[in-house]
């Protein structure tokens, strides 16, 4: 903060707000933190104030520029995260400033066809897409930098519908989720990808039944989501599979650890091996072509089904032959199979009461002022945090 | 029947009979029409009288070699047929002389860990394999040819778990579909496969709901079975693709036809623009890489969902990107779905009472003598037939 208002409180409501952004300029350049001045919300919209953003591989790997959706810049990435209310826009309603929020990065709309079925939670409107870098309503930017000496405006982009790592933000109301305030925050940023995701993907998408065996490909934080997931489903053997033994959590819900990097055979046979024909559910969350037909074939045939999460690059296909697909199932999962704003409001509220016990500690390995964040950029691409909890 | 003894009422009982069967000598040779001596149902296999057989696509492909594990002669081809038990081998239960029967090419043990999950309808040990040409129990044949000079013997291999082009063959236990005798045999003898499999595609696998929207790429005897499961279940619109348009048929359900040689786009941009963005379910009926795509293509981002149906050569992969796994699901179904003998007979009893209405006469589009066998592949090579039944 800059304008030394503290936001909230109002007085800001209307105007622009100058305050400070970790903006990206190129990839693998380090993050600048600077002043950005963010616009007030457009109709639909709401300003949110960040107090909590953290890093998933996705921001890392838009920080590097690996895929070309993620090459517009200056840009404000991040899309993890919680705040609150600071003002809201022309029509929003379920939105007022105070009110505690996590941006979500694939949003709800809650009028759509897509919104309105029970078989997806992929909004027609706010869908998630990495190629998108201004606001729906008019197509702009509410981030600019303002030249000191010369007045001009440089529009600063917009990333996965959210971009938190700035200490203001405009969203799409339908990309903010109002949650219940008693809720601590620092935890719930977590909700608004990792946790979501990989817990979602074990509950919604694979719907692991009690006693069934997992296997986890990766075992980041999304990874370990699903075997937290997983564990509260009851799972009798939850196995994790990555190339870093440091990985391995029993507290994360992991029952066993394949060491991929060790193995004397395919992953899938020693898998096959362990779980008596393979296993009930695989998760993949590492994006990787090659891993993806070992999660797939580590399921037990007849019933296996694998859930993909990781995001794999173009132009690589299935790495499956179709006949492969009569005896075991795939399927994609975004955010969890979450539809946001109707569903997580219902899960903090369970989190806050204790009905559902989520181990959002285990997951914090790291904590930070915001200034630090390039510190934290390279504690994750060095496999050494799950999630490092920035605090702005 | 050669034998002259009418086999069900008795007097075959544990002996060997002599009766014609139309054997398989070669990719593309016709079928020759010949004595073949059928051996006593082993331990938990059954010998069957064949009353009614119809012939299938993948006769037609085994017929002529197109995969290498179609390769082995002589053959005794067939896998759609209805019949009576004749005779029933040591430790069978369920299944008497004189009981009517359909004949399942993946079978159902009961027993093993695949029929005892909910999530399949894969036995472990009788399941659908085109490699296998012996019997389970002693990996031998209960086909032979024996020299009428010489009197020595020539294994004839076996087909399917069924080989039902023969007055009488023999099946394990768990491949024999007790049906309610009231049933007409002629009409159940389509529910032996391609009924089966195309309706319970509809029900089992994709679970239509009424008034939705579905597309099906080939409109043999399978794909217009989908079109009569979804017409059953209430589907408001069901689009036929085809190359051939004298396979429209709105008797059969299918409302609306595609002839894909003919369209000036992608066929699911012709679908997608019928369909309001996508039907809800699609199905693959013709083991065409290429179809296989557009029928994914074809249904709805977000909900929809493909079921493969057709046989795929290998190779070839999977004809899909990863990341379009994300918003739209594939799965294969093998025989719909259905758990032959725990659920086939149940189907048959709401035929016979009409609590069930499937037009089985609208796939009966031939007749023949069983000696007329290379007549009905022709037919059906040429696209001019859907099911020639065949009575013995």
């Amino acid at each position: 903060m800059t304008n030394g208002n503290g936001g909230v409180a109002g007085g800001t409501r209307g105007k622009p707000i100058k305050c400070n952004a970790a903006v990206a300029w190129g990839p693998g350049v380090p993050l600048s933190v600077e002043e950005v001045e963010v616009a007030p919300p457009g109709p639909l919209e709401v300003r949110v104030k960040v107090l909590f953003t953290s890093i998933c591989h996705t921001d890392l790997s838009a920080w590097k520029g690996e895929n070309e959706m993620h090459r517009k810049y200056p840009r404000i990435l991040g899309h993890e995260a919680a705040g609150v209310v600071e003002s809201v826009g022309e029509g929003v309603d379920g939105l007022a400033p105070g009110d505690h929020v996590i941006p979500i990065f694939t949003g709800e709309c809650e009028k759509c066809v897509y919104c309105k079925s029970d078989k997806t939670n992929l909004c027609g409107t706010y869908r998630v897409d990495p190629f998108k870098t201004t606001m729906v309503f008019d197509n702009g930017t509410r981030f600019s930098l303002v030249d000191r000496n010369s007045g001009l405006r440089q529009p600063v982009y917009h990333f996965l519908n959210t971009s938190t790592f700035t200490e203001y933000t405009v969203l799409d109301a339908a990309c903010a989720v109002k949650i219940n305030p008693k809720a601590p925050l620092h935890k719930m940023c977590l909700l608004s990808c990792g946790i979501s995701t990989g817990v979602g993907a074990a509950w919604n998408s694979a719907d692991v039944s009690a006693g069934s065996t997992v296997a986890v490909f990766g075992l980041g934080a999304v990874g370990l989501a699903v075997a937290e997931g997983a564990r509260l489903r009851g799972a009798a053997r939850i196995i994790g599979v990555d190339v870093n033994p440091a990985k391995f959590s029993k507290e994360m819900g992991v029952t066993d650890f394949v060491d991929s990097r060790t193995c004397d055979k395919p992953v899938h046979e020693v898998i096959s091996e362990m779980a008596d024909g393979g296993v009930d559910y695989s998760f993949e969350c590492t994006g990787i072509s090659d891993v993806l037909r070992e999660a797939f074939l580590s399921t037990h045939d007849g019933w296996g089904l694998t859930v993909m999460l990781g995001i794999h690059s173009t132009p690589k296909m299935v790495p499956l032959h179709p006949m492969e697909l009569y005896g075991r199932r795939i399927i994609g999962c975004v955010f969890g199979d979450f539809k946001g704003k109707s569903q997580l409001p219902n899960l903090v509220d369970k989190c806050v009461s204790g009905e559902v016990n989520i181990n959002f500690d285990g997951f914090i390995t790291h904590k930070m002022p915001f200034s630090d964040i390039n510190k934290a950029f390279q504690l994750l691409e060095e496999g050494k945090s799950l999630r490092c909890l920035l605090n702005l």
